[in-house]
């Protein structure tokens, strides 16, 4: 299966290094299950001093991206093979949730343009992007962190990446819930036991008590996440 | 000013490597307005091989994080200083928002355990975490970007961090609304103009065009940030 390949475009591409060297993004890109490019914007940068950004026309606090350094680093990449998509990591943008990152997680080509400093010119947006992606309602410095957030619940997806592929599939939000709580060794810790059911080697009141624990919890914490006909049921309980 | 004191707990620490050493970690850890401290989790591993997961009680797949490495590094710091929060990343916590960064940022000594594998321990969350936060319905390989983004979205409303204190408040969800658009050099692009208006050098006018594309924005993509009021008003336009 050819990997994924998801081509990063940042102005601080330093940033990835660690974080590509460790855990799941290591896993993925060691065992060729993704393939992850990264691109100094700089690179592409005007003049002498490689500029990239500029102040913003109408006045104002912050620096906006350049549009000439971003076209010419993406149509160079659009140049050299097809891409499912161009996205773009904006506050303003559609909200990551389990979802989009499956829906990711099946496609072959991605490019993921990080913005940084204020904005990026709106040219840019307009003519390149074709996916805006927002990880909350909360404001950061740049989009490197949203990038890795990105790569992360979309690569772990992937076939193969997870040693073990059950794991995935249990997970809070695959199953349109919260997840149970665990527990492991040892079964009395600090005066506090674990639940007996979960010692007995009984697997269907195992499966009994998860399945309540992840609904009580999901009730209490996350009512939104349960359907209608869910929520009614529980109340005639 | 004491800086902010932030404890990150990883089973990888070293993920964090790069990203403290570039852009606004970096320059808020160098100003001496933020301190992030990391511990390794193996260090209070059990055993020769420094175990600190373990199969979860009741079966299936995935490891727990054992209580008792979690409970002597927090305890540890706990005897040392004390700390306005234990906050430990998980999908079923409370969403990060603009009004949390900004309620964190006030704070002092701040604890931040990263979730690994499947879960901690519960007993690790009843007794020592006080509080959950989620980066959205997404899962993750682990709780080491979350705290990244926690980090970022704190720091960088520390005042002094960033180089324009005006920036940060004009950023989206500061304002309760999506930012408006941005451009910058040059005027035409790709047969794309700037918008007259920005260009005019008139301040009213320039702020007029801002206000009515950050409503018009907020209207189109995020109608749920605003209020009924507002959303009256525009119905009567």
């Amino acid at each position: 299966m050819k990997p994924l390949r998801i081509d990063v475009i940042s102005v601080m591409p330093g940033f990835f290094e660690s974080p590509l060297q460790k855990g799941l993004l290591h896993r993925a890109t060691e065992k060729h299950l993704a393939d992850i490019h990264l691109h100094n914007l700089h690179d592409y940068g005007l003049g002498r001093y490689k500029q990239v950004d500029d102040t913003p026309f109408g006045g104002g606090a912050g620096m906006v991206l350049r549009p000439e350094p971003v076209f010419e680093c993406i149509e160079k990449l659009l140049a050299e093979r097809s891409y499912d998509a161009v996205i773009f990591m904006t506050p303003d943008g559609e909200r990551l949730e389990q979802q989009s990152a499956n829906r990711l997680s099946r496609l072959k080509n991605l490019i993921i343009l990080c913005g940084h400093y204020k904005a990026v010119d709106q040219r840019v947006r307009e003519r390149l992007v074709t996916m805006d992606i927002s990880v909350g309602d909360v404001v950061l410095s740049g989009g490197e962190i949203p990038a890795l957030m990105l790569m992360d619940s979309v690569i772990r997806l992937i076939p193969g990446v997870l040693g073990d592929s059950e794991s995935a599939l249990t997970d809070s939000f695959q199953t349109g819930m919260l997840d149970c709580v665990y527990y492991t060794r040892p079964s009395e810790y600090r005066g506090i036991k674990v639940p007996e059911v979960l010692l007995s080697g009984h697997h269907k009141k195992i499966e009994e008590w998860r399945n309540c624990n992840a609904l009580a919890r999901t009730l209490e914490r996350r009512p939104d996440l349960l359907d209608e006909e869910t929520l009614e049921e529980l109340k005639n309980k």
